[in-house]
């Protein structure tokens, strides 16, 4: 019996990845006279992985990343005006507007009152903060929990401090490698709703998809959770 | 009747402000070809505040706002080289050991068993959280709260997610602006241990001190409260 659903934020309330994926192609243009488009990536991803552990998710790190690829890549040529671009193109995502995803709103009408609404999602606090709060939705939900990482432990505590027991929860999200997996380890329900792009990070091969359900978009939520 | 006490963490638990002004130090010594020392320390003061709305508190806020003031102050004439020294400060600053402040372990032990203890601090979601970890203080509290500001609205709203009455709380920290005036307001009770520096954004004048107390370090906690 569901009576707690989560809900991911980045790419499944609201469009995420693709900012991310539109900041990358205008840094790659940055440094096309020096290096190859691919290769640019490819280091970029590396200094992205390199730097989690420090710097953890979110657009400040991502532009640190992006700094120390640039001045990696140009061995130490890359221009003070330039650094500056990428600086921007940080501040540029971090004041862009937030964009729903189809059916959002609809969805967590139809599902308001008769369930309790949460959001749980990784990321910066003041900048997933700010989204919340910029994308209308967070009267929705008793509870918003940012954290530095989704895994297993973290998804039990955070069941323990609401006292939610893991057969009532349900989790809804883009990422099998940090919605929909821990969740399931621990006894809970999870629903995937696979977002247009998935950042490599976030990508999980071989899983046993017999143990959660996946929707096309999350307009079908409430559908499913009729079925159940 | 005081049952909660919460503490704020950097500057209060271990040294955090000390860190920040030697960056500062080594920072104004790579610009003092361009600049004397006072200007670059007031530009670099100017575009954190411009910063902080979007860039939030924290180490990775701070290493992006010296990149831009040092493009600032250089006329966009600094290195790569250089730029990756501050990026490395950064790194350096987040690695760092945490180094507890005096009686901080004493009163948190002798604390323990009688009083629910939290931490609520500012600043970055991870960094606090890993330094909590290499504290080796994170089991002496039952919650921890990282948030991207303190006014009175953030500590209504946790008190109220925890169920604590103003009348049984009790703040610690060094901030007057961030720990001892909002908790005041709703009508709680605060105790002020101020740390040797106070960053200027911290600093407020003509405060009533007659509404809080004020203690010369933690070790003398234990002793106010049995005063109450």
């Amino acid at each position: 019996m569901i009576r707690v659903i989560a809900f991911d934020a980045d790419d499944t309330l609201w469009h995420n990845e693709t900012y991310y994926r539109d900041a990358e192609a205008t840094f790659r243009r940055m440094l096309v006279a020096y290096h190859d488009e691919a290769w640019i990536q490819e280091r970029l991803f590396a200094t992205e992985m390199r730097n989690l552990g420090h710097f953890g998710y979110g657009i400040k790190s991502f532009v640190l990343s992006m700094i120390e690829t640039a001045i990696e890549l140009t061995e130490g040529r890359i221009t003070g005006r330039e650094i500056q671009a990428i600086v921007d193109l940080g501040r540029e995502m971090l004041a862009h507007p937030v964009d729903l995803l189809p059916q959002v709103m609809d969805t967590l009408a139809a599902l308001q009152g008769h369930y309790r609404l949460m959001v749980i999602t990784k990321g910066d606090l003041l900048d997933q903060e700010a989204k919340l709060a910029r994308s209308g939705l967070d009267a929705f939900f008793s509870a918003v929990e940012v954290v530095s990482e989704k895994d297993e432990a973290v998804y039990r505590a955070i069941l323990a401090r609401h006292a939610i027991s893991p057969r009532e929860f349900l989790m809804v999200g883009n990422s099998l490698r940090s919605d929909i997996l821990p969740v399931v380890a621990l006894g809970a329900r999870a629903v995937h709703v696979p977002y247009a792009t998935t950042w490599i990070h976030e990508h999980v091969e071989d899983v046993d998809n017999s143990r959660f359900a996946a929707l096309e978009h999350l307009g079908l939520l409430s559908e499913w959770l009729a079925e159940q």
